[in-house]
């Protein structure tokens, strides 16, 4: 039944401790490599191999449109959404510049998007709806779309591990998503709009005001629905995109799969996912802390630190695509580097 | 005669302007990339192209000892200087692995380090003293010896030039030099030790106010000689590797070719290069703000942000090297997005 409620793997702590010894021996002033000691350590216990590389990223981009666009709280008009997907299968996109850069698989997968009959290849075509209804309205999506749109995810993982996947980071596209994703952030922390309610792609000052308001609406209408209960809130105001994101995650804790997080959207999902399923966390790594209002705010719910902070705001997966290079370095640094004994360095302080 | 105080190139608008306009045009929310956008315009303006690359990276390290380490200023003793030379060369130490990372040559210059003769393949051995003199006492270097280090760095980037390298970081290797780069900025910024001195390599809470007595005695008996002059300063209580990555950002800028400026000691020689030759800040990126305390200050003076935080404090061009990921995928995004047009994606809001 519910597969999202089923154990996680355990890291390894066994890899954790001869990871952590191996860096107390490389050439260097204890400690002096920090954040990137720490990604190492932690990405050995993940992988369980005190010897961890990421040769083999899996990006997934899960896409999905919005009802709640009829209220006119986006920079750019709904159609983005579809030419976005066309843009990644082709190449184009951020996140694919990301791929290729960092020798990246990219999957594209359409959880529903609004349009006609199309045809792009590489875009894996799995629409559970024309994009969610209008969660201003009624609920965004029946609890059965959303458990269709959890599954996306679920497989998508499990496809990236039959892939030999190393590591995974999943993106979205949904032109309206942080709209989306602010009022879910709303349900799970207790807040009005106003504490979690950002420009997202660049709205101006009326709009805003604006989508604050739609969101306190939409709050107001759910609440005896969701009674703090995530999966609901994901329900009443979520999209089949975030949803999707949300099964990934908790797949890739599942079958022990290290995960990088990304930015606003991608870390609400995360948060869904934690308090779906606690022991979601720490299989999670942070890429980006965004420059969307709010993201700090869901970090620090998650106690999380990421490793960059470019103030990008795009999406797509593009702030934890953007710190593959950074943790790929730090297993060349780790597993590289000469010990204190190799390089005859005298290792001990004065 | 005083080649440091020539005229510096001047990076190309027109080229800026272009990117500026390409970046507009890629299928992304108008300033949605942010940081990476602003360093491949900039870099569009140091290369004069207006689809920039670092292909070539070069990286050297300058390494000296320091006579200052006879008061006990150090966590690690001064035979670690001459090791880690073998290290970088044998491919075993920090840098040495992001060199092979991110595809650059790796030049290993020894200024002035304390031993015998010795014969490390990879190393260029320019010795100009066995070590600075101890600063605590006399004056750190003569000019004549400061002048032959700037000198040893100019060449560097000579080298680096006609070895066809796009973008230039200089590292440093020297035990007990964050004494000296800290009485540097002392003396530049007009403050005492306490405001600029921080634990190094990781000297205990006792040492560290040891080192900042010494620092503020060599401040007093040198004050009178250094009367503000940057120069002066740098041969009072500098180090022959700081003198010379001084030289070689100085180039840099005279040439045209970008830098990226390292941690606290590259940026307090950076400083240095700024106060004797201004025009020289607009030739610098900056890779990384370091956990060693007084960096914040330094990078405020040069009105700088760094590309990463990650609490490095190893040296070696090590944080500098860590940007390279970043500004190689800048560039990456840059050239190879898809504009507008080119996708028939809606680039308008609504």
């Amino acid at each position: 039944m519910n597969w999202w409620l089923d154990t996680c793997k355990q890291p390894s702590e066994s890899a954790r401790q001869l990871a952590t010894e191996r860096q107390l021996q490389l050439t260097k002033p204890t400690g002096s490599l920090s954040e990137l000691e720490n990604i190492a350590i932690l990405l050995a216990s993940l992988q369980d191999n005190p010897r961890p590389n990421i040769d083999k990223p899996w990006i997934t981009i899960f896409a999905g449109d919005h009802g709640v666009m009829d209220e006119n709280i986006s920079a750019y008009p709904q159609a983005v959404t579809r030419q976005m997907l066309q843009n990644f299968a082709s190449g184009g996109a951020c996140i694919a510049v990301i791929a290729k850069e960092y020798h990246a698989t990219l999957q594209v997968i359409d959880c529903g998007s609004v349009g006609d009959v199309y045809d792009y290849a590489g875009v894996e075509q799995h629409c559970i709806a024309q994009g969610t209804a209008n969660f201003s309205k009624q609920v965004a999506m029946t609890e059965e779309q959303c458990i269709q749109a959890m599954n996306l995810g679920c497989e998508s993982v499990e496809k990236a591990l039959e892939n030999g996947a190393s590591i995974y980071v999943a993106g979205e596209m949904g032109i309206g998503n942080t709209c989306s994703a602010s009022a879910i952030a709303c349900f799970l922390l207790n807040e009005p709009a106003e504490k979690l309610t950002g420009i997202g792609t660049g709205i101006r000052e009326e709009q805003l005001i604006h989508k604050k308001n739609i969101i306190d609406q939409a709050l107001a209408l759910h609440k005896n629905y969701v009674e703090n209960d995530a999966f609901k809130a994901l329900c009443a105001v979520g999209g089949l995109e975030i949803a999707a994101m949300t099964g990934a995650y908790i797949r890739c804790a599942q079958l022990g799969l290290a995960m990088v997080i990304d930015g606003f959207i991608s870390s609400v999902s995360a948060l869904v996912a934690v308090r779906l399923n606690p022991e979601v966390r720490q299989w999670m790594l942070f890429g980006h802390q965004s420059a969307e209002y709010g993201h700090q705010r869901i970090l620090a719910e998650l106690h999380a630190t990421p490793l960059l902070k470019l103030n990008l705001r795009l999406g797509e997966g593009s702030g934890a695509g953007a710190s593959l290079g950074l943790i790929k370095l730090a297993c060349s640094l780790h597993n590289n580097m000469a010990t204190f004994a190799e390089a005859a360095v005298i290792g001990e302080k004065v």
